[in-house]
């Protein structure tokens, strides 16, 4: 049987994966990285692969496939159809399902990218002493629609930032840590002011829920992971998976790796 | 009529080589970065965007255009096919012309990479007092096939190195500088011992030309944007294109903006 305490080993986390328990990858495994994935046909490949290499930012690429593998060089071993604790099949742009295994719908044809997440970024913020607002409050991060374009890449394009509240005091060293981790979305790309992005109400936010900013907080803007899913679903691919939201990739790979000296 | 002294404005070097100057570009639009030129039929893309995904060391992607296109965002208006010193034209792998302009077999089937080079980091060393032996003694950098592949994609694969003599007391001072540039090779991939890396004789390069230790001198290997090219031509693709050996592609990017803080 499996257990519901999460597991500290990645391997025991995506075994209890594989054998069934579909609930969010957050705390399992601490310490190390977790991804997000975007599965395609090769067709789409291209496009998503040039998507990340003109975005690294949103798009921060940790690991790409061979075209029909479901292995990754993250987490030898381990099985991209099954390893996930929840998916989500996408059929032209729409979601169709959102199965715990998908081996039956895994051909030659598919592509997977194994995307970095703030996840690890989030984590090396707390341990710098700079309070994570959307975690102290219980609530995913807001995400919001700017005016600021991608680079587009064949069919995909896309503005998207998350915002985290930080104390005025604490925004140098929010800079700072999350410089450092260029693989999961880097530096912020802009400090204070929403209505410079475009944004016209933070309390509003397009994915995600309000946070709230304590007094004295400044809005600070990071690249955001939901951008290629958001691309792509909007250009309608034929065929996709994706984790579900929350439901990520548990790598191999301590989130050490990805911080820079 | 183009001069012969080099231009110091980088759209002034790339007018005198469309205009037919066919000279080595090292010294032209000094403190600008230049890149190296791979251009390949789309059905070759996919390898080399997932090799220098796989591979960023050697293969450190600047940018990689969409089909058809020659221009790049390291170079607003300049025109891939006329703006390099000179080219190589290859057909099933085997060197077929050097022109000046490649103009007349540029077709909407072609996709090409800009790639960062070791000059902007020997820029660096030269700023930070490390010699570069190969430019004291005039000659081109060693180059050495080692035991080490790279992470092979589709058709590409292969182990190249570059050696460059650092005086004991330098090596520290070498690594943290080349280690903020990880888009043009970033830090050494080892110190110290040919062997280790199955090169068995230093006086002997694979490519280049040999360069002489001095005294108190240790080895130190990079990773070598020979790497694509040899993998590729290797592989015998229909078509390509890339610079003739030392002209290079003169881009308007400071090469500050590929040294990190």
């Amino acid at each position: 049987m499996t257990t519901l305490a999460p597991a500290a080993d990645p391997a025991a986390a995506r075994a209890a994966f594989r054998a069934g328990l579909a609930v969010p990858s957050s705390g399992w495994a601490p310490g190390h990285t977790q991804a997000n994935l975007v599965v395609l046909p090769r067709d789409w490949a291209w496009d998503m692969l040039l998507f990340g290499q003109r975005n690294p930012q949103p798009v921060p690429l940790l690991d790409v496939t061979d075209a029909g593998s479901w292995e990754t060089v993250l987490a030898p071993g381990a099985d991209l159809r099954t390893d996930l604790p929840r998916y989500r099949v996408w059929r032209d742009g729409e979601l169709a399902d959102e199965p715990t295994d998908v081996t039956d719908t895994w051909t030659e044809d598919l592509v997977a990218f194994l995307i970095g997440c703030s996840f690890s970024f989030e984590t090396a913020l707390l341990d710098a002493g700079v309070p994570v607002r959307n975690i102290e409050q219980g609530r995913n991060v807001s995400m919001y629609r700017t005016d600021r374009e991608c680079r587009p890449a064949g069919r995909l394009s896309g503005p998207l930032v998350s915002m985290r509240p930080v104390p005025g005091h604490l925004v140098a060293t929010a800079v700072q840590v999350t410089a450092r981790m260029p693989q999961v979305h880097g530096a912020p790309v802009h400090v204070g002011s929403p209505a410079a992005l475009g944004i016209a109400d933070l309390a509003r936010p397009d994915f995600g829920d309000p946070v709230e900013l304590a007094d004295g907080d400044v809005p600070v803007f990071w690249a955001c992971g939901v951008t290629p899913q958001a691309a792509l679903m909007a250009s309608r691919p034929p065929f996709a998976i994706t984790h579900a939201p929350g439901h990520m990739f548990v790598t191999d790979v301590p989130d050490a790796v990805y911080r820079q000296p």
